[in-house]
């Protein structure tokens, strides 16, 4: 696809808070189907930027998918993959990319009705998959991660021209307030922080680990807080979350003796499949980052019990 | 003073798990004073190792502690003292001890009947300042600090005999979920947990920074927190905390916009002073650590306000 107007500049001299040039939910309050959303939680998204529903994979489910993720991490066809992340200092596994790619677990999962239906709700169009990604924060020492928007980075290195995507999320383990848990800026969504800084050349192979463009400076973080102060995305495993694409977020590290493990799927509308020319970047990010396949989802009934 | 035997042995060849030699308690349940503890409070002390006060003191209060801090911090007698720490990348000032000993207003604060009263009441006899510390852990860039019982250090690198200690603290800013706030394990204080590795000589340049030593492997982090879970100590700015010596604590790295500012006073019994010879280290610790004046605290009728 050709790239056409760039509505949120970023990567420049310097650092500006911009207003959000799409709509929030591109699709319809009403419930469109019986794992649709309902109107108020399609409003408190809207005004919000995420959503959080409690319990929603039973126990069992989450064993399955928790199971499946460590036969990943050690499946021989998976060793030598560059989706496969192990810790810096030893063979510990530490995030598995695209995990719907290589598991048909999981590509079932990524098409569930119950979730898909809600994704599909709010962009309003079908979906496809950016990328996906299984995560650990190990415990006792899992690291911090800086505050950002990931759609800043979609935008500005995959090309992404509008911001009509969201990520879906399962807590594999319970998220407290204790094991590095994800912090939300409710409402930030709606500003766009345009950041200083000149993306280097293959930024991602360091973005991943520790983000450092795309951050902002510390006196934006402290406006973007004012307006909106700060909420834990917190639950047990089994929890599915929703945030929009330019929700601010970070985490802290994790002293407690308990793993955060999540798993994320990041659903993009087939309307804002990637440009070839990244915005903010000289060349885009390899495909297991930035899928250029766009064919929608189709949505499954699973049955994994 | 003489070392007698050593009740808790710790900075040998291996961890261990030791049972509590000393009562938590010393003094009475019943109301003595009228800013006594109540006997439930007293209850709840001895069985989880803290007590919270929230807004204990007046924001007019706090105000005045926070710039009699900030004042201290700028004193031109203060700036070659040891005593005044700053940031590693910069001039700011990270902490300060002892702050009873250079401010009329903090010796005042130390003796105030509404905090020592409760003190002397849990030590079972007067109480004199083992050490005192305003500390700043700064926003946005705030580190983690691991796990440790601060007694297990007194114990071995000060040389105070029993566990008979409490620290009483003040929140000069709000103390919160976000702000890398301490986490405390409830009951821990019930366990000694002696820990491996042979203490270095002026450890203490260190261990003030990040703690290497007298900090508990994973695994027994874990039985811990599964006998007792984790609580996070919150409050708004002008809550009073005690917490026991011996009680397990550590807290996250600071990710939030807001900083955090305790100021702290550990009161040990005077029937406690610190040995000449230290249980765990080759030599104590310097004064400015480890007062050796066990002269008791006059209490004090104040008005701050």
């Amino acid at each position: 696809m050709q790239a056409g107007l760039d509505l949120y500049p970023t990567r420049g001299a310097s650092e500006q808070i911009l207003e959000r040039s799409d709509r929030v939910v591109f699709g319809s309050r009403e419930l469109e189907s019986p794992y649709g959303l309902q109107p108020n939680q399609v409003d408190s998204y809207e005004k919000n930027g995420f959503l959080i529903f409690p319990d929603f994979f039973a126990p069992q489910e989450v064993d399955l998918f928790l199971n499946e993720f460590y036969r990943l991490g050690r499946a021989p066809e998976m060793q030598e993959r560059e989706e496969l992340i192990r810790e810096p200092d030893g063979n510990v596994v530490r995030s598995i990319f695209n995990q719907h790619k290589f598991s048909d677990l999981f590509d079932r999962l990524s098409r569930d009705h119950r979730i898909l239906d809600k994704v599909t709700q709010l962009l309003g169009s079908p979906a496809y998959i950016h990328h996906g990604r299984i995560n650990i924060k190990p415990a006792n020492k899992g690291k911090s991660f800086p505050w950002h928007s990931d759609f800043e980075t979609w935008h500005a290195e995959d090309g992404l021209p509008n911001c009509r995507v969201v990520t879906g999320w399962i807590m594999l383990t319970s998220n407290n307030e204790f094991n590095g848990p994800l912090y939300l800026l409710p409402g930030s969504h709606k500003r766009f922080v345009s950041c200083a800084g000149k993306t280097p050349e293959e930024n991602y192979k360091n973005s991943l680990r520790k983000q450092e463009y795309g951050v902002p400076s510390s006196g934006t973080l402290q406006k973007l807080v004012a307006e909106s102060g700060v909420v834990g995305a917190y639950g047990p495993s089994g929890t599915l979350v929703f945030h929009e694409g330019n929700i601010m977020h970070g985490s802290p590290d994790n002293i407690s003796p308990w793993p955060r493990i999540n798993l994320m799927f990041v659903y993009n509308s087939i309307e804002n499949g990637p440009v070839d020319k990244p915005f903010g970047a000289a060349k885009p990010r390899p495909e297991f980052l930035r899928c250029t396949d766009i064919s929608p989802l189709v949505p499954l009934d699973n049955t994994f019990l």
